[in-house]
């Protein structure tokens, strides 16, 4: 592997954020060398906390699990205790959202869902020790809790997102995802849909259907591929792409759901031991829901990972621009060499 | 002072950034009990660093000093040993620059400039503690290297930050700031400069002169006025704003920049008091070089103060939408009423 040491800085930017990224490696270490300082949950205690087993009855209520009715449960999708969107107010009508897209300051009650998913019924288990069926089970939680949020008239946006680690925002150490669904179409997704738009025009094809050149992909399987985008935010960040063209997350079958449960396991591996077990984010990108049915066209899910090993500065907050150390070639080939112990 | 703990969520967005910002106390403490769990540099060791008088051999070159030529400087105006971007690097020509905006994947050579301003001589001495004229010559640093920056027909932007303790992204502890020059316009600029204009070309106004309502305010001074502005991204954010229409930083004048010194070094002071002296970030918002004239009439600049108090999650990431626990009406009387010990 080439260290990127002494290589100029370059600035790049991608079809699908339409954001430059500063790529500047004179202050890095060589890409292979890249450890997190602080890692997530080295060695969690044998504890119980409200997400165990047996303790159902500290959570706020639940929305449903897996198996249903079932007290050996797999998975359980619940309220979250300190929801930051209220499920209690009154939903917003057709209206009272579209005077909320005039100009100058807007408000809007505050409805929306919080939803907990917890991956496992044990406090140890992490997201990467489950099997790639039981990763798939997980992410069919997901699939059906859109499916009942979509339901909502209101509601525009459903982010499903895990915090792994404090320092990533996790305040509970338990595996476990959430869903934030909103009234409104947050920025990051309106910013993404009108680039993907632009490029659909300009060349009649799907943007994200286009991406993975070779020296960026890491691995892939018989539906998903994984690789570092070209104009990568954060070091060592990782996209799993559905290689059939879709827009909505909750579209994926059950089969696709172990596919894929398989390759997010596979790179969780990976990361945790070229990285040093990371904090690190998950996301879903994935279309609004109630949207114009054209928008389907160039709207394309991925799921997009972030190990948390760089901070934000006033740069980075200032300009909306980052400071990438590593470039996304090199990252991509670390990735692709780490060997699972064990493995063939 | 009222606490929000039973208000219910709200979702506001302000003209300016036009992003949605969820307002959530119900996980919060009061407004009035928000302090910085991780202060920074508490009592920082006499020690000596290559930013200390007399150590100026074991810095990058100098840009220059004041005042000029003298060994008892008191601001010095230097390279970055470790720059993003590099000055040495081909000056990007108007025809490339102009293909960057393409649609798909784009590329640029890292050129531009990284350099520090070092804030004053003495280790110890943190930047709220220089007199109004003191920061005000600090500020006028900043002004003279950025008209000397704008002599390069290829800097599109100046941004001006600085990074006060570890967490918020300083590697030195010495006080100084930063100012990196870029060849293109950074994604936060442009989407607020298309703000801004939408919202001249539907009333005839300029949007930032217009904003501070009287809950809003915290203080004012003869030429500027600090205030939470109504979406505030972040908990106990600061806006300083003149209160005369400017659209680029660079065009303050000497007893201007005295003036802002005042305003900004009480707002500091009220920070560290109230909030346990946070690391925080604070950056420059100002008008790209070589714009278009007509941009004048709805560019405005401003200087943003943002504590370090919370943390960025997957939710955050994903959305490009933030959760602030604080309402800013809240965080503005709380700011409003800090007394700072041994003023009239």
């Amino acid at each position: 592997m080439s260290s990127s040491g002494g290589r100029a800085p370059e600035l790049r930017k991608d079809a699908v954020s339409n954001r430059w990224v500063v790529f500047s490696p004179a202050r890095a270490k060589r890409p292979s060398d890249f450890k997190s300082k602080s890692p997530a949950n080295p060695n969690p205690p044998q504890q119980k906390c409200p997400f165990c087993i047996g303790q159902e009855h500290e959570c706020a209520p639940e929305i449903f699990r897996v198996p249903p009715d079932n007290p050996d449960w797999t998975i359980r999708v619940i309220q979250n205790l300190y929801p930051a969107l209220s499920r209690s107010l009154h939903e917003p009508s057709a209206s009272s959202l579209e005077s909320a897209h005039t100009i100058g300051n807007c408000v809007l009650h505050g409805f929306g869902f919080h939803d907990v998913v917890i991956e496992n019924p044990v406090h140890s288990v992490q997201l990467s020790d489950l099997s790639p069926e039981q990763i798939g089970q997980v992410l069919l939680a997901y699939k059906k809790r859109i499916e009942q949020l979509a339901s909502h008239e209101s509601i525009k946006y459903v982010q499903v997102f895990k915090n792994h680690g404090a320092s990533a925002g996790a305040s509970m150490s338990h595996s476990h995802s959430q869903m934030l669904a909103l009234p409104v179409i947050p920025p990051t997704v309106s910013s993404r849909l009108a680039n993907l738009k632009d490029y659909f025009e300009q060349t009649g094809k799907c943007c994200v259907c286009q991406i993975g050149s070779e020296d960026l992909v890491i691995n892939s399987s018989a539906n998903f591929i994984s690789l570092v985008p070209y104009a990568a935010t954060f070091p060592f960040e990782i996209w799993i792409v559905p290689r059939y063209h879709s827009a909505h997350f909750h579209e994926m079958d059950a089969e696709k759901a172990v596919d894929l449960g398989g390759l997010l396991k596979l790179m969780l591996m990976k990361m945790s031991i070229q990285l040093n077990n990371p904090p690190f984010n998950f996301m879903i990108h994935t279309g609004p829901l109630h949207g114009k049915g054209s928008e389907t066209a160039y709207t394309h899910w991925f799921l997009q990972i972030v190990p948390q090993l760089t901070g934000i500065g006033g740069f980075e907050l200032g300009t909306g621009c980052y400071i990438n150390p590593v470039f996304p070639e090199d990252a991509a080939t670390v990735l692709r060499e780490v060997e699972i112990p064990g493995s063939a």
